[in-house]
């Protein structure tokens, strides 16, 4: 069969209409929260605020800026591995995460900051837009360089939807938690693009095989992905966590798990290589899992040595994946997850909800204080029944629900991409930039640093 | 002619003149606002501020940072994508921002924040020195390639010197408002630089044609540039606003503008490409046109529908200027925009001023409270005529300063850099790296991985 | 001597024996402090606290990004330039500075956050781990690409406990002031690193001459540290310091000395060059001088100028250390200081610990105020005997101590990692990343970017 890989009106007719729609909804339905609204002078009067400090802005300004470089960069870079890919893996991402976080804020708008006329919208609304761009993100490294920017979109369409959806069943129905995102971000967004990856699977992929592998430089432009991403992640697992000690504990807590998750990333890395080399892949990926892992348990009483152990066990089981799971899926399930998001989001994001459903069930208030307690789990007058125990079964639930989400979810989605029009490349051209991208002729490289011979010497 | 680019004399010479005179300067000038002065603790009594928090450092300090990030990695990486120009774009990028927020300081602070007798300095200074110095790099971006580090030292000299002058009759004569800087910033350091580079104008510069391309990783390096660039806009936009619900609308309104750029500069790119492809250079600068363009009305009540509508309408016309206007200012007007910076910056600038102008012609009490109003166009007593109207022909009349004081500046400065003992390359020796810098031989690419054969295996 | 470089059981044994060791003390040590803890939501009441705003955390967290930047991303790409080490560079670095984090957290923390039973931690430890473990990068730049993973890791191990046991002299014991670390953080890391050099000396190093050179792109990359260490800076400085006008004094000043370092980092890179051509090398690291000889005094009243002082006079030393004092070492005293740590951390960390006693011993209260004074120096009733003079001398009595654990702490850890079976590389394959990294096949170079032959044209 002959695909039409040329974009030309099917991409930027896609482009143009949805942002058409997307400023005709802006426009009927998105106004300022009453923090970034002029009136909040009023406001402050009114709530009788001391200082414009106790604007929502400055509390959350600086983990927002972290978590959007997660996003653009972190993500970005992170799959520029791939040799001949480096365009296409920063190019879509930006592309889908800046149409993502606008739909973001009108779907996540209108399940959770509806005031019945209007979505208000703050700077919370797009720390969560971005977050749900970033479930976005990790489902792309399952089908990076298979799909065309124009599934890449409908992806992101419909992604986006069913995260709100289920983000809106585990916060608001079972009120979970989930600050991190471990289940609503991470494993709803691994196993989501891995059933999608799987509808469609291509057989004759080893084609291209040679393109699936990096070069030396691709390899450290990744490694800019992997830093940025392991760097800011306390800000990610703390950017809407309460204010004050959740906040704090947040950040300290991922600080420790994403420590441990480096050194036993190495070493399970140079213990299953024959010659005791590490492999890049591994550093590049399985020392985030323990981020990941500590999505859920973030701002609970994990204690920092919880965190250290959750971190320990995510950089493990993560390097074991890259190693036997990667191929097996591939061999037998037919599952081909381009940058192995199920070693990277899938198991630890399962292994965070976990871990969250764990820590819930123990809580008590020795642990947390009396009023503690009930501020970390949002117990009110209305939960006299709460209970550790029933937090702990919430918290599984989610799990299941998440899941359930992604597996549906993906299938549905996975189907309508199949379709022949979408301007997919053949499975010989998957994983070229050149397939959709003006690609400059490389310079001839013996002229290029020759001094003396390509520049005429001017001086005397 | 043969022009002598050998600056072993001229640079340090100038480098350690400069720096002599602006630390005599400093030592006569420049001492610290009171919040950064030992004598705060008793201003603090004398204010009766209860917190340390109080302190303008905490209201400004995550946007300082990262208006700091995007002009010395954003402008220094963006410009990367010349094949063989990378260490000059990088490297006197830094060079020309180090001097310019030296000489920024005093200019900006002799007309702005001088007691009579010192130019008292806060974190508000650096970022404002920041932002002078960002209209230096988008005109550097005009010339790039084309000129010495001399001539850039001397260019940001006096571009620096108009700059504050211009902003000084905007912000202070004129009242406008421009927390963006879409006229100050863009609009001025765009038609400045153009107006040197057509000054400047070399002939022959097909020459070095071959070199005025990317390379395939010189394009991911200057992704770098313009994803951070992309990222912290919207701290760029609010970092010298209001405190409180001002900074955070700005915030909200540039990221929404960005997103929703993003999505038409990819529609055209693909539309106007015979195949469909996309194009680097429209990834790697329309996309930040919605950044530029809401520079002036961010903090103002445009709502997010209006800034996607600003967004949407700058990815456009930047799009199409990159496709048809560059090469008509090259062929017709004899202007070589070596960046393409009237289509980031000149006509999105153009746009932003235009936006300010028409949406401060509406303001009125219903949108922004009687309060808000006041705050937000600093409306004192002691100007009770202030109408909407008016304000709005202030900001007009801002734009067409700023576009008067870049030609007539242009111009002069443009004639001081022709002079021929600057150390300029010839034509064909433009965009070139080894004419200023000690270019690394390239190893034998051959050898580079080949592991087993240059590594003496030493295993048993 | 053949030596055997798979480190396939030794370096997993290591990382995974020392992070169960640190679970087992985390275990045992590590709690919240209040700040962090649930019990927070009660001592706000205790405390009389207005607002959340009053934890720790909103005071610190953006300096504390900042400084994880610059330990991560600033070091470890500072040092991919060169050729075939960038794996190492950015990889070790990621490594050493994951495990130096958590055992400085324990070896502060008893030493500073001890309450006799638990070590409580905040963002202020995450902070101090980070500078510690900057001081073991330094250490890791004067050995970087002749010491194997374990080696790093068990110098890790020995330089943390070194530099807590120095810090908790200086800072407790002598009570000087160094909230940037000139002495204890870049001195000590620098005279310790290359002590350990000297010790390792390698005679034969000769033979993998060609690999200790950069290539185009490497210093590309290298640059991306470069910046982020000096956009940053000021946040490292000021980091730690105390509240309000201290912490934004210190950013004022890094500021003004960076930009100043710039300039004549330039000026005499160029100077020295027959030609006039910049040299790379001084570009990456003798402008960072000035953020290290700041660091002693960066919160001190040393005026803008004397930091522009401090910068200029920086920038000047370290390039001719660049020139002549590197080649020196190597060839007279047998210091093979791989990325010149001696002229980027050693002498302009002593010119800071000067500047220091200098600085301190002339503080008075015309400068400071009386309340200023006292908080700026921590006069406590106790130290009612307190003098500039005496402030002063055990300033200078610092550097000392920094200097003096550095060489002897320096030269038994060099001795231990002489021993034979840590994995080292033999001479001739030093600076070599396939000894200890899997590396992908380089791609046939015709093939990479041909569109036309490579692709199927699948359009019809």
């Amino acid at each position: 069969m002959i695909w039409n890989t040329n974009l030309r009106w099917r991409l930027p007719i896609v482009c143009l209409l949805l942002e058409v729609a997307l400023i005709a909804l802006f426009g009927v339905f998105v106004r300022y929260e009453m923090d970034a609204d002029p009136h909040w002078l009023e406001e402050k009067v009114i709530k009788n605020l001391s200082t414009d400090l106790e604007n929502e802005f400055y509390y959350r300004y600086p983990s927002f800026q972290d978590v959007h470089v997660m996003i653009f960069v972190g993500f970005g870079f992170l799959m520029t591995f791939l040799q001949r890919y480096g365009y296409s893996s920063v190019g879509f991402n930006f592309l889908l995460a800046a149409f993502g976080i606008q739909w973001a804020l009108l779907m996540q708008g209108w399940l959770q900051s509806f005031d019945g006329r209007y979505i208000l919208v703050n700077l919370e609304n797009l720390i969560n837009a971005d977050f749900c761009v970033g479930s976005v993100c990790v489902a792309f490294g399952a089908v990076l360089g298979k799909v065309s920017p124009v599934q890449l979109l409908i992806m992101t369409l419909f992604q986006v939807t069913l995260f709100s959806i289920n983000e809106y069943i585990l916060l608001n129905l079972l009120e979970v938690k989930d600050s991190g995102g471990s289940m609503t971000i991470h494993a709803f967004g691994a196993y989501f693009g891995l059933t999608v990856a799987w509808i469609l699977y291509r057989p004759n992929l080893h084609h291209s095989k040679e393109r699936q592998s990096s070069t030396y430089y691709s390899d450290l432009f990744a490694m800019i992905g992997t830093l940025f991403l392991w760097m800011y992640w306390p800000s990610f697992n703390s950017a809407i966590s309460n204010h004050g000690d959740a906040q704090h504990r947040a950040v300290i807590n991922t600080y420790c798990s994403l420590a441990a998750c480096v050194l036993t990333s190495v070493a399970l890395s140079s213990a299953l290589h024959r010659k005791g080399k590490l492999d890049m892949v591994h550093i590049q990926n399985a020392t985030l899992a323990g981020g990941v892992g500590l999505g859920t348990v973030a701002e609970l009483m994990v204690l920092p040595f919880g965190s250290l152990i959750i971190g320990f066990i995510c950089g493990i089981v993560s390097t074991l994946g890259f190693v036997y799971l990667t191929p097996f899926l591939e061999s037998r399930l037919r599952i081909q997850d381009t940058c192995g998001v199920h070693n990277l989001h899938g198991i630890p994001g399962i292994i965070g909800g976990i871990a969250g459903a764990v820590t819930a069930s123990i809580a008590n208030i020795d642990l947390y204080g009396e009023e503690g307690l009930a501020y970390a789990f949002g117990i009110e007058r209305s939960k006299l029944n709460w209970s550790p125990n029933t937090q702990g079964r919430f918290q599984a639930a989610g799990l299941f629900v998440s899941l359930a989400m992604a597996l549906v979810g993906g299938i549905i989605v996975g189907v309508i991409l199949r379709l022949p029009f979408w301007g997919q490349a053949p499975d010989e051209n998957c994983f070229e930039d050149a397939v959709y991208w003006e690609i400059p002729r490389e310079p001839k490289s013996t002229a290029l640093h020759s001094e003396d011979s390509s520049i005429k010497p001017p001086e005397p």
